[in-house]
């Protein structure tokens, strides 16, 4: 074995050491608990799914570029997941009939995606997701941004911090393919054109505008300029003023601010990659200057589960990711402290008294005490100097003296001051102790 | 689009529908909480690795068969991991100099094997890896038993429901290598035979045995079939019988047994196929009649970070699979019941009053309770079925009597008695709906 192997993982996937997925837990465990407090599910599925399932309906960008998609040893064609909402639509496809609706579920887990590497691009995210399913209209869409916005708030961020961006894809769509009756691929590269905007220059994204869609450039400029929903409404042609689009638009946001969402911005130039999206879409922005960057996104995709032949549901959903998150948790110094060392560290003094201090540990740990016994049978000094660099609040040396006499002294760390027990007729000595540990 | 979709995942893989996924986190939790208590820290990584990882050294027939290895869209050979440690030594070498050892670490995850799909193969099962490193011996070897012992016991397993057993294949490299003097293929070969005893008969397995080793066969299979470890030992080489392997395997059963652990059995037939091991090996059975399977495997490898270069570090740990695990806990009656549903459904009456439901709903959140709002506008008879259907504990109405009065009532449905709320002077209202929410 000459050649040495690297230790660097995968190009574009993170190794997570112990500080690190504390931090990935602590992210899940606050989206979770939040989404529980609503009523949703947990659920989960595999990372391989049939390579079809993309290419059936779904951002055609993703499919033909970024998809991890190979053969397996029987000729199946895999993909490494590189979005949840298909998956859900799957499984609710798969038992349309019997599950209980409206339904409201959520899920954690890796995606995957074939990106070029650079700061905050990763090809394997972790991603929360939530999704209600069965109830069409504002009310479902208000109350999955109200558990976005909640999940913001349970990370102790300010709502000062982000904006909610919204815009309907009805609305655009009739206004690409009906309005200015752009054929479909045009209305496709316009959409794709308008979604990029804040990415390149102002006078490149015009030209390449009227590129694409000629002399309707101008209406199509003079709607995308609007400074808000009620002038962007105005502009519309009499008869579309008062449609559905328009109506649900004015009444999810009554319904947010109903509720004191307030940092709430129609966004004509919203428009969310995936083509399976039927109406609202939405993204909250982080609106810091460091890290300007969308958090959350998702909307109402009400025509899914029509891929695999089932009766359509109206369906709504959002995913947050952890890297964004990470970030901006960071910015605002929100990240969770590291956490405390276990409650108490047995030093052992002499080989012989193992046996005695596993006995031991074994007794406080169905007591609910986190116990680590030292193997090693270093001297004490160096056993203790252990225990503190690992961060464990209380200490204990078990040796002969302790075995015979059953008495044993806790020190705490943080304070250097020592607890001492000892056997009692009633045998209550490992209870007194563990209580002890557990208020620290 | 005409053809329609199948719903079925990917062959090999399950989809984890919540009370599914309830299950999965309820085996995750009891394993990750007995980690603690012995003062493990949790890690993760990417299931995505650099293919040489697995080729440089390991099951030589998992590389030949069993992986995913794909080449991705830049060139690289990548491999859906098919087990953790290798993964472990990777990040223990890639901070070898600064890791404070010793260390121990767990983690919950998902590995890929492409295997013929039947009973209890899957091919993506979940697997809690537990490991030690930093510490030499015996005494490491036990504490990692003790730790799969206490999780079985924190499942509610009785001793009697299942068998550690234990071997070195530092001994049994010694008889096939240096005693039999077997090449190296062939002591592989007698190896992988050994290790699939139980799985042929045993004229089979004689025959194939003889054929691979020759007349070496006979003082084989008398060490093969010695009843028992002294039997065992006795039938070694006087010089022989005194060696650190012996000695080792005598201390590791009688630190078993001073804990308590006395369902222990030597079984000088158990190899475990990776390649790595350098000591002890072991796995723990299931014995019942209807089940009767191997659930924990793991033992010694003490080189396996020269594969990159780094420092050899002693380590020791084990795996156990979520497949398995669930069978035993069935077999047992030991799966934990249905999650109850959340707290409290508010059922709206008259779509003007879900605002204010909305509102009441995010003060009982914020104390900690769990509640879904109906947004369906049906019927209210059929918004408290639904409500039943989904097991939520308690219902209540809200009404344009509730909203204007600020009054409200629960009815806790196991019993159906209803508990009556108003609002006072000093704003109290939602904590004692809490509370009594909170208490069932």
């Amino acid at each position: 074995m000459e050649k040495k192997l690297g230790t660097a993982p995968y190009k574009g996937v993170r190794d997570f050491y112990p500080d690190d997925q504390a931090i990935q837990n602590y992210i899940f465990r606050v989206c979770r608990e939040a989404a529980e407090s609503f009523g949703y599910e947990e659920y989960g599925a595999s990372i391989l799914e049939p390579a079809e399932l993309y290419e059936a309906k779904g951002n055609e960008e993703i499919v033909r570029e970024q998809t991890y998609t190979f053969t397996d040893r029987g000729g199946r064609r895999v993909t490494l997941r590189p979005e949840f909402t298909p998956t859900f639509a799957r499984l609710l496809s798969a038992r349309r009939k019997t599950l209980l609706l409206p339904l409201r579920w959520f899920t954690w887990g890796s995606l995957y995606r074939y990106e070029r590497t650079q700061r905050g691009r990763t090809r394997e995210h972790w991603q929360f997701n939530a999704d209600l399913a069965g109830v069409p209209g504002t009310a479902a869409e208000a109350e999955i941004i109200f558990l976005a916005c909640a999940i913001l708030k349970a990370f102790g961020l300010p709502e000062s911090a982000y904006e909610v961006r919204l815009n309907s894809r009805e609305i655009m769509n009739y206004i690409l393919s009906d309005l200015l009756s752009l054929p479909p691929e045009t209305a496709i590269e316009a959409a794709r054109l308008i979604d990029r905007r804040e990415k390149v220059p102002k006078a490149d994204f015009e030209k390449n505008l009227a590129a694409a869609v000629g002399e309707k450039n101008e209406s199509l400029l003079l709607l995308l300029y609007s400074k808000n929903f009620e002038e962007f409404a105005s502009r519309l042609p009499e008869r579309e003023k008062s449609t559905a689009g328009v109506a649900e638009v004015r009444e999810l946001i009554a319904r947010l601010e109903e509720v004191g969402i307030g940092n709430v911005r129609f966004d004509q130039t919203l428009m969310r990659g995936f083509d399976y999206y039927t109406g609202m879409v939405f993204e909250i922005f982080d609106t810091s200057a460091e890290n300007p960057r969308s958090l959350f996104g998702g909307g109402r995709y009400d025509e899914l589960l029509s891929i695999f032949g089932a009766e359509n549901l109206p369906a709504a959903g959002f995913g947050v990711g952890d890297v964004t998150l990470r970030d901006m948790l960071k910015t605002y110094n929100l990240l969770p402290p590291p956490a405390g060392g276990p409650d108490l560290y047995l030093a052992v003094a002499g080989e012989k008294n193992l046996g005695y201090a596993n006995d031991l540990a074994a007794s406080l740990r169905s007591e609910g005490v986190r116990v680590a016994v030292d193997l090693s049978q270093r001297k004490i000094g160096d056993q203790l100097k252990y225990a503190d660099k690992k961060g464990f609040l209380f200490t204990a040396v078990v040796g002969e003296e302790e075995r015979e006499s059953g008495r044993l002294s806790l020190k705490r760390l943080k304070d250097g001051r020592e607890f001492a027990f000892s056997q009692t007729a009633g045998g209550e000595m490992v209870k007194e102790m563990a209580e002890r540990l557990k208020n620290g």
